[in-house]
C-alpha cells in the first residue's frame, strides 16, 4: 500500500461503496489531526470526546458506538471498550499528574453488553501518589446502563 | 460527514497528504472486508494476522506497530495492547467453544513498552467450562521482548 | 497432632508464652463458634464484623490488625487484604442474591500500607445479574486512608 | 481475652472440644515459630510448606486443605486462595530481588471448586525490572485439577 503513489491510492479509493468512502474520509481526518496536534490517532478515528468534569473531580471520555467499534454479534468490541476505559483512567491520572504516564496494569469487568448509540466513560484517580495513581472507570451507554467497571494504575515517572 | 455525496467525499479526499490517503485507503478496505465477511472492522484496519497454532494448542494474533496504534509517547498505546489481548484471548476461547462468546473480564498486566515492529499475542486456554473459559496471553514484540501478559474470562451460552 | 489425646494437648499448651495462648484461645473459640453457627471458621478466627448498611446499599466488614495478620514488614498481609476483600464482596453479592455463591475472579489494588488499629471494608453491587453479580469494594484504615480497593464477579447458581 | 491471666487462659481451654484444642495448639505453635523466627503468623498457622524449585525457576507454596480453609459451602475460601497466590508469588518475587517487597495487585481468576487434601501454587517471574517484578501463578490441588490461576506485580524499592 505504502507503495502506491497518491493519484493510485486516490484512483483506488473511487472504486469503493459509500460507506466504505465515510469510513476512508473519517480516517484522513484522524491522520491529519493526529499530525496537526500530536495526538494519538485512535483519539480522533474513534471520535472520542474529552471533558474534565471539575466539579466531580472527574475525567469524561465519549465515543459514539458504530459499526467500526463492534464485534461480530453487533455488540461494542470488549478490546474497545477496554480501550476506552483505559484512554478515561490514563486521562484522569494525567490530570493529576500533569505529565505523562503509562499504564501498568489495567483491569475490566464486563456487566451487560455494549449496545445503544454511544459509550461514556466517567473516571477518578482514587488513590495519588508521587509517582503511581490508582484510578477507577465507569462506562455507562446513554441510557445509563452499566456497561463495564474498570481499576488501572499508572506510572509517572518523576 | 454522512451528509456527503460519493463525490463530494471523494473530492475532500484530494485535499489530504499521502500519508494521511494511506490511512483512508486502509480503513475504506477494511470497511469492505468486513462487509463482505462478516467480521469486525478492527481486525482489518489494524491488519491483524490470526493463526491457529494446533502444535501448541494456541491462538496466534499479530499487529503490526504503526502511527495508528502508537500512544502520543510513541509507544504501542495501552488500550490497543489490551484490544490485542482480548482479541487473541478471545479467539483461543472460540477455538475451543466453537461458537462465539463475550468477554466476562479482563486483566492486562504492561511489563515493557511496546516498542519495535509488530506485537505477536499467543494465548491457549487453561480452563475449560461447559460455558465459561479461563484463558492466558503474553504479548511480545518481534525481540520477544515480553510487552504485556493478560488474563480473561469468556462466557459461551449453550 | 491429631494424634495428641485431650490431656497431652492440654498438657502441651501450658510450655507456651501468654501471648502465644492468646492465640490458641482465640482459635478454640473460633473453632467452637464455626462448629456452633456452621459459619467458616476464619470470619471468627480474625475477628471479622459484618454490618449490613441498607441505608448506602453496602456490606460492611471490619478486622482489627493484629500481629496475626500482618506481613513480615509489619503491614497487613497483602492476602489478609484479598481475604477481606472476597469477603466483603461475598457478602454484599449474597445479600442481593439471597443465596451462597462462589468467587469467579478477584481483582484487588494496593494503594497504601495497612497499618493502624482496623481495616474497614465497603462493598456494594455495581451490576447485579440473574447468576452473576459485579461488586466492588474499598478497604481503609480507622483514619480514612484507602488501603486498597477491588473488584469480584460472584456466581451464584439459580 | 488480653484480660485474662495465663492460669485463667489455660482453664478455659479446658472447656473445649478435642477438634478446638487442636486448633488452639495449632495456633500456640504458630505463634511461637513467628516469634522466634520473625516471620509471619499465618505462614505457620496455615501450614504452608514453601519450595524454591530452582530447576524450573519457580516458587512452590502447599497448604492443606482443612477445616480451617473451607468456606460455607465446604470448598476452599476464595480468600484463602487469593492469599495462597499472593503468598507464592511474593515469594517467587522476593527470590528475584533479594530484598522484601510489596504487592501492588493481585489478579485472581477460580476455573475449579478447592476441593482434595491440598493446595499447590506454582509462581514463577515473568518479568523482571528494577523495582518491579511482574509475577504469574497456578493454584492445583493434588490431582493436578486447575483450582485458580493468578497474575500480581510486586514492588521491591530500591
Amino acid at each position: 500500500m505504502a507503495f502506491l503513489t497518491r493519484e493510485e491510492m486516490l484512483q483506488a479509493l473511487q472504486e469503493f461503496e459509500t460507506e466504505d468512502l465515510e469510513k476512508a474520509l473519517q480516517a484522513a481526518q484522524a491522520s491529519k489531526l493526529a499530525r496537526e496536534e500530536q495526538f494519538y490517532f485512535l483519539h480522533y478515528f474513534l471520535q472520542e470526546e474529552r471533558i474534565e468534569d471539575t466539579e466531580n473531580n472527574q475525567a469524561v471520555l465519549t465515543i459514539p458506538i458504530t459499526d467500526m467499534t463492534l464485534n461480530p454479534i453487533q455488540m461494542v468490541h470488549g478490546g474497545v471498550t477496554a480501550l476506552l476505559c483505559d484512554n478515561a483512567m490514563g486521562y484522569a491520572s494525567f490530570l493529576k499528574a500533569k505529565r505523562s504516564g503509562v499504564t501498568l496494569n489495567l483491569n475490566v469487568q464486563y456487566h451487560k453488553p455494549g449496545l445503544g448509540k454511544y459509550l461514556i466513560a466517567k473516571a477518578d484517580v482514587i488513590a495519588e501518589g508521587s509517582q503511581m495513581n490508582g484510578t477507577r472507570c465507569e462506562v455507562r451507554n446513554e441510557t445509563g446502563t452499566l456497561v463495564a467497571s474498570a481499576t488501572a494504575t499508572f506510572y509517572h515517572r518523576k
